[in-house]
C-alpha cells in the first residue's frame, strides 16, 4: 500500500502472475475507474508497433474515449507477434471486461518487455481473478510497481489543487524510457485525475506530454510499445482551467526526470537547458542533440566539463547560433564565454558534476529569447555491459 | 617510405614537430603538387567551425580553385580560437608558400586535434623547412602518419586505372571519423590523382563523398573540423569518364571502411544493408539510424543477433516499411522473416558475429528496390571509457 493516494474514482492492484521469473517483481497490474470514463492515449511513431498498440486504437475508437479499465502486463512486448498476438490482446481485455461487468472495448491492454514472444496467456487468465479482487483505493502503489521491468524504483508521483467542490488530484505512474531503456521496448506512462479535464482529452494530453515525457532524451527513439494514457473521472470542476493542466504537466515532468534518474548505467540525472533559441521547435532539437550525444553523456560520467562536446553538438543540430555570442554552462561556471573558453573555470564545473543526484548544462545560443529544459542522464560503461548483455 | 605510391606529379612528406607530446607519433604533414592543381574540398555543415574551415574556403576563392599544397598538422584542431586563429592558419599557410615559392593563397593549412588550445607556432615555423626538404615522391606513407591522432592504423589506399597515355592513380589518406572519433574533432580525407578529371572538381567529389566517406555512421554528427580535399594533376586524359570516378569512389570507400575499423574502442567492422527501399534517401536514411544505433551496435558487441533492435531501428527511421514482409538477416540468417522471428536460425547468426574482422547485417523494408550499405563499427564498453576519460 502506498502513501500517494490514487484520486477519486479510481482504483488499482497489482501482482506477480508468472510471466516473469519468480523473484523478478509483479508483472500484472490494473488500474479500474468506477464507471467508463474521458480517456485518451498516445502511442509510439515507430513503424514497428506492439499488438497493444493496435487493439487500444480500436478500443478507444469502439468506446469512444470512454474507458473503464487500464491492463498492463510486463515481461513481454507482445510485439512481432502476428494475429495471435492481435487475439492475445484481445482476449486480456475480455477476461478483465467480463469481471468488471463492461464491455471488451471499454478495456486497454497494454504490454512491455521483451520482443518477439507470445504472452503466456495461462498466466493472464490465472492472474486476473486475483487481480481484480485485489482492487482498492489504495493500490497506486501495487499498481506502479506492476508495471516495472528493469526499472530500479517504481515511478508514482501526485499532485492536488482546489476547486470549488473540494480537492482534486493528479496520480501518474511510468516505467521505462525512450532511448534510456529501449530494450525494454517500452515507456509507459498513466495520468488519472478525479478532475473535469478542462479540454478534449486528447489535445490536452498532448500539450502536457511535450511537456513532460517528450522531454525526456530520446525523440526519435521511440520504441515499439510506448503508450501514456489519461484517464478523468470528472468529480471535481475548477474554475480555473489551468489548475488541471498545470498538475498535469507537474506529474507528467516529475515522472519523466525519475525515468532519465533511473537510466540504465546511469549515475545521476542530467538536465541539459538551452537559453536565447529562435523558436521553442529549435530549442527542443537543440537540448534533445545535446541530451542524446555519446560524447556529451560519457564526458559527464567522467566529470569532465567538456564545453567542446556541448557547443559542437548545438552547432551540428541544424539551429541558429552566434558562436561568437554563445555561452557554455556547466552548473554555475561559465565554461566558455565571449567566444573564448575559460579554463580556470573548470574546476568549479567538475565538482558540480561530482552532484551524485543532478547536475545541470546549459548553452545560449545567443539569436533569441526561446528556451526549455530536457532531461537526461549520463552515459556510463554500464549502459554498454547491460545492453550487450542483454538477451544472452 | 610507402608501398603505395603517390600519382605522378605529387610529394609528400610527414614529420613530428612537437605539437604532439614525445612518442605520441608525427603531427605535421604535407601535400604538394609540382604546380597548382584543380582541387576541391568539402567542409563540415556545424555551426561551429575550426579556424582552418574558414580560412580554406578564401584560399580556394582567391586562388580559383588551384592549389599547390596542404598542410596538415594533428594534436590542436585551432577550433574555438577567435581571430588569433585565423591568423595563425594564414601564417601557416605563408610559411609554406614563402618555402614553396607559391602565393599563400595556394596552400590549404588543415588541423586536427583538441579543441579551444591555439597552434603552437613556434613548433610550426620550426618545423615546417624541415618538412618541405622532406618532401618525396614515396612520402604517401609519412603523410597518412603525420595526420593521426588517435588512430591505431594510418589509413592509405591506391587505385589505378588504365588511359591512353599511361596508368593513372588515385592515392587516398584518412584519419578519424564523424562520431566513430569525434572527440578529435575531426574527420580528414585527403584524395589525389593524376588523371584529367571528369568533370567539375567540386560536383564531382560531391558525388564521391556521397558513396563513401558519407557512409560511414554518422550524419549529424559532422564535427568542427571535418574537410575532404580532392587535387588532380591532369597528367592522364582517360576516355571512360567512369574509369576515373571509380577509382576516387574505390579509394574513398576502402577509406572509409578503414576508419569505421578503426573505431574507438570498436573490435569489429559493420556492414549494415539496407535493401527493398523507396529510394535511396530512405535507404541512406534507414541503413544510418541503424548504424547510430547505441542498442544495435552494444548487441554486436555481445554477439546477439538482437533482430528486434533492428527492426525497430529501422521501424524509427521515417522511411516506409512493410513490416509483415519485411526481413532481417545477420550474415546469412534471415532471423526474421514472414512477419515473424526464427529464433532456430539464430545460433547461426551469433556464429556470424563471432568473426574479428567484420559482419554484416541488413533489412528488407518490402517496399520498392532501392538499396545501399553503410559502414559502422560495435559498441563497447571502451569506447565510453576512451570518453569518458579523454581530457581527464
Amino acid at each position: 500500500m502506498s502513501d500517494i493516494a490514487l484520486p477519486a474514482g479510481f482504483r488499482a492492484a497489482g501482482m506477480w502472475a508468472g510471466i516473469k521469473k519468480p523473484g523478478r517483481g509483479s508483472d500484472l497490474a490494473l488500474l479500474v475507474a468506477d464507471e467508463p470514463v474521458p480517456t485518451a492515449a498516445m502511442f509510439t511513431r515507430n513503424a514497428l508497433v506492439g499488438a497493444h498498440v493496435t487493439v487500444c486504437r480500436e478500443q478507444l475508437a469502439k468506446s469512444r474515449g470512454l474507458i473503464r479499465a487500464v491492463i498492463v502486463n510486463a515481461g513481454c512486448a507482445n510485439c512481432a507477434t502476428g494475429q495471435r498476438g492481435i487475439e492475445d490482446a484481445h482476449e486480456t481485455a475480455r477476461l478483465v471486461a467480463e469481471r468488471l461487468g463492461c464491455s471488451t472495448g471499454q478495456v486497454l491492454p497494454i504490454s512491455t518487455g521483451a520482443i518477439g514472444a507470445h504472452l503466456p496467456m495461462d498466466k493472464i487468465r490465472g492472474g486476473i481473478p486475483a487481480l481484480v479482487d485485489a482492487l482498492d483505493a489504495r493500490g497506486a502503489d501495487a499498481f506502479a510497481r506492476g508495471i516495472m521491468t528493469t526499472d530500479t524504483v517504481r515511478k508514482l508521483h501526485s499532485a492536488t489543487f482546489a476547486t470549488q467542490s473540494g480537492e482534486a488530484r493528479v496520480t501518474g505512474a511510468a516505467k521505462g524510457a525512450g532511448m534510456i531503456h529501449p530494450n525494454m521496448a517500452t515507456m509507459l506512462g498513466f495520468l488519472a485525475t478525479d478532475a473535469v479535464l478542462p479540454r478534449e482529452a486528447g489535445e490536452l494530453l498532448r500539450d502536457v506530454v511535450d511537456r513532460s515525457f517528450h522531454r525526456v532524451t530520446v525523440d526519435g527513439d521511440t520504441s515499439p510499445n510506448d503508450t501514456v494514457v489519461l484517464m478523468a473521472t470528472g468529480r471535481f470542476r475548477s474554475s480555473d482551467e489551468e489548475l488541471c493542466e498545470g498538475a498535469l504537466i507537474d506529474v507528467g515532468t516529475r515522472l519523466a526526470r525519475a525515468i532519465a534518474r533511473d537510466g540504465e548505467g546511469a549515475t545521476r540525472l542530467v538536465t541539459v537547458e538551452v537559453r536565447g533559441a529562435a523558436s521553442d521547435t529549435e530549442a527542443l532539437r537543440c537540448a534533445r542533440t545535446i541530451a542524446t550525444s555519446p560524447l556529451v553523456k560519457t564526458a559527464i560520467a567522467g566529470r569532465d566539463p567538456n564545453w567542446g562536446r556541448i557547443l559542437s553538438a548545438a552547432g551540428r543540430s541544424e539551429v541558429a547560433i552566434d558562436v561568437a555570442h554563445a555561452r557554455v554552462w556547466v552548473g554555475e561556471q561559465f565554461v566558455y564565454e565571449d567566444g573564448k573558453p575559460h579554463p580556470e573555470r573548470e574546476p568549479a564545473a567538475s565538482k558540480h558534476l561530482q552532484n551524485d543526484e543532478e547536475v545541470v548544462i546549459g548553452v545560449d545560443l545567443a539569436i533569441g529569447d526561446a528556451g526549455l529544459d530536457v532531461w537526461t542522464c549520463d552515459f556510463t560503461a554500464d549502459y554498454v555491459r547491460i545492453n550487450a548483455d542483454y538477451r544472452t
